[in-house]
């Protein structure tokens, strides 16, 4: 990509100019119709420092209404401070549809900044890569247009810039030890970064713009621009291709094979509840100091005892370090971004529980069923899901899933006991009822998906809840082990 | 409040058991009616340090569905590292309606730890009790339940807590320095306490719990919660009072007297457009390194050419410094939550720009105008938002309001040409038109908005934008000097 990269020949100024200025204005029509076909689309440039970054940017949106775009500069946090998985910083950045993102450096620069300083392994470096691609595979298929540029110098010309930055007292603060250190070595960065990009040359390609002539970066820029809007706007949205990878599986029951019979005598409970709540909130503290992160998904039929299960799981845990997130249909500016950024938003911070009542199993549950996504959305899904997940427990977050169950006719007398009880009414609706007319279509679904995204990292439970009771220990005992495991591992890796 | 504090005689526990229970079971219906009537509560637990906060917090949430409650604990930044104001952790986590908000800790916490590290000189310590006042006033006014407790125990009590959580490996982590210091300092913190809540005894009271009876606080805290949930169901939200406290004016002229005719070459236009946006990229780079927070604010007619004046003023800004936030109606979250909160989360860090393409103001005009808020709202929306400013400007930052200025020919003009330009009709839509029919309204708002909300330390500038040219060059200059100004000032300020 770089180390062959054939600099631009001088090219006249009056027209390039005139080009520019053509291309700005063919601009304007083409962001009106991506607001129209709600296209979002995301911008990443990356580049050596002092190429001139924030001005080809500030180039670029010169003329743009600020109500299509946006520009954000992620903090390059050190690793040994950063709280949240590798691609938190850009997923959740990601603009909403009809907006194009300008990403002021982004996952390449923390990954070769972060690889060269050593603050990552070889293998960490690896498993980025793979995300990274995962990551923009999932935003083109989420119908983002996705755009990548490098603004590429040779050693001589940065060390130029450099020496004029520090010369100056007033922009002397802006050639960093980060960038004396990057032009020092040069070469090392210029493999770093080759390496990088064609590991992420796989779902959206890359483009090297020729920073040592601002003009012609900026036309050749604006032309990308314009003839990738084009062929989004011409295409439609790219909706991706169903389920293909096959990630390894846990074996699953079937739920119409489930036994439900087991329950728990109230005395039993009561001990038991005791124990394991005191033993989990021991268990918080320790997972709290050793900054491993931990994330709870509860689906479940409606009224299977979700509610009543987590505030059970929730009772020992400090509120200082635990967050509960009831998912409920998604509002307008969540619906206007990839299905998976109002969880990559919700995250905890390392160190911290959190529990989701409902998650982003809702794409192949309720929005298969009602149609509120098409066949091949829920149908990629389940990759997208699992590839979600394995980032996740890459990033070190104990992972558990529970699928709260209960038979129909359980679901029933429940239903109807919240019908009769004055005070439990809130908790029943229409909605209930009619999802209730679905059961066997939702049972199907279900199955699909315990099926199809159950894996060793982030296993599903089957939790027998005809008898509450039950149901609530046997989840506190999964947590309870699931945690001491991932402490147990914690300290193995501290003494290897 | 802390230093007569009578402390609790002890009580009977199984009848204590037995309150609390009942307690409980009768917070139910009351969070219910909280969900029905939308009435949003923000409960402040401030308290020693191994007082019982966390676990107190963990009683009262404990038997409440997570859809009802949040729960944040805001991070206490050293003064010398927090790049936004006083109030903004608190400000920006404000429960949305229906909710109850637990804080761990805030305002008082913040406050009085930073005033005995001497991180705030005594000047600033009054300003934050001032802002805090003004705070919960504006909280309550907006129809908010907010609710402040206060755990007290003695200092052997802390002393003998501090001790057991020390000598456990798995907690002595918790008992930090600061605690250490905090027990060692006992007297001089109760003090500070005891100043800091008699100075903010305003528009919310203060409640002190007994700490060291663990069971009595927890009842204590439910029979308050109730009261004060039955209070205001009863009474309804409460709504302010109009219009009273006043700020210091600068003189405004109505609109109707504001010469329109000022307009500029084409050739003098982009001499001086050329010059000052070069001036403005210098500035930027100094506010940045100085950390001065910029917030620009834009109002004016539809087509008076905001947008573009937004472009001019923001195309010499580095994208990686400065935001502009476009401001439409609000999202059903930012409805769901006082009227300033979607502007206090989009305040700019300390060195950046931001820039509002309309702003809170729109409270006194189209709110106003269309009934979206009652007259008691609007009313005593001036007042709120002079105090909101006065607290930007008191974190240090330049605030400089701009009314874009058009007579209604000029108007009928530019919606004529957009209507009849393919590429402009975006910009054109009924409502506009609509709005059109209402000017005399409008101008009747904005005189009373001008008159009333144009402070020494936020000033209106009414900028005429029949020439657009004329328009942009101004702003341009009102701008360099408020910053020049700002960058004098600061360095003033150090060497004293």
């Amino acid at each position: 990509m770089l180390k062959d990269f054939e600099w631009n020949k001088p090219e006249d100024k009056e027209a390039l100019n005139e080009e520019i200025k053509v291309l700005r204005n063919n601009l304007f029509p083409r962001l009106q119709a991506m607001r129209e076909k709600k296209l979002p689309m995301l911008v990443l440039l990356e580049g050596w420092a002092a190429a001139g970054k924030g001005s080809l940017i500030k180039e670029l949106i010169s003329e743009i209404d600020p109500r299509f775009y946006n520009v954000v500069t992620p903090a390059l946090i050190p690793e040994s401070q950063s709280r949240y998985p590798f691609l938190y910083p850009y997923a959740t950045a990601i603009p909403e549809n009809g907006k194009i993102l300008f990403l002021d450096s982004g996952w390449v620069e923390n990954l070769v900044r972060k690889s060269l300083r050593r603050e990552i392994t070889t293998e960490e470096y690896q498993t980025r890569i793979r995300q990274i691609n995962e990551f923009e595979r999932q935003l083109r298929d989420g119908g983002y247009l996705v755009m990548k540029l490098f603004l590429h110098i040779d050693r001589d010309e940065q060390r130029k810039r450099l020496e004029e930055l520090s010369e100056k007292p007033e922009t002397a603060w802006r050639a960093t030890e980060d960038d004396l250190w990057q032009n020092r070595e040069y070469k090392l960065f210029l493999k770093a970064y080759d390496e990088a990009m064609e590991s992420t040359n796989e779902a959206v390609h890359w483009h090297v713009l020729d920073g040592k002539k601002r003009k012609t970066a900026i036309r050749d820029a604006l032309k990308l621009l314009s003839n990738r809007i084009d062929k989004a706007l011409d295409k439609g949205r790219y909706c991706g291709d169903p389920f293909k990878e096959e990630f390894p599986m846990l074996k699953m029951p079937v739920l119409s094979e489930v036994d439900l019979s087991p329950c728990m005598s109230e005395e039993d409970y009561k001990r038991e509840l005791k124990k394991l709540q005191s033993r989990l909130g021991e268990l918080h503290n320790e997972i709290y100091q050793k900054k491993i992160p931990v994330v709870l998904c509860y689906e479940g039929w409606d009224a299977a005892g979700k509610g009543g299960n987590i505030r059970r799981v929730a009772y020992p845990l400090d509120p200082r370090g635990f967050d509960v997130h009831p998912i409920a249909s998604p509002e307008p500016h969540e619906l206007n971004r990839h299905y998976l950024w109002r969880f990559w938003t919700r995250l905890p911070r390392s160190g911290h529980i959190c529990i989701f009542d409902r998650t982003w199993y809702g794409r192949v549950m309720v929005e298969r069923l009602e149609g509120f996504c098409s066949e091949k959305d829920w149908r990629r899904a389940y990759n997208e899901i699992n590839e979600f997940e394995r980032q996740l427990t890459e990033w070190g977050a104990v992972v558990l899933k529970f699928w709260i169950h209960i038979d129909s006719d359980t679901q029933l007398a429940r239903f109807t006991d919240r019908q009769n009880t004055p005070e439990k009414q809130w908790k029943i609706t229409d909605e209930d009822w009619r999802n209730r007319e679905k059961w066997d279509l939702y049972e199907e679904a279900i199955n699909e998906m315990l099926r199809k995204t159950s894996t060793e990292n982030a296993p599903w439970y089957i939790i027998e809840s005809n008898d509450k009771k039950y149901a609530r220990i046997r989840t506190l005992r999964i947590v309870i082990k699931a945690l001491e495991k991932a402490c147990k591992n914690h300290f193995d890796r501290m003494m290897e």
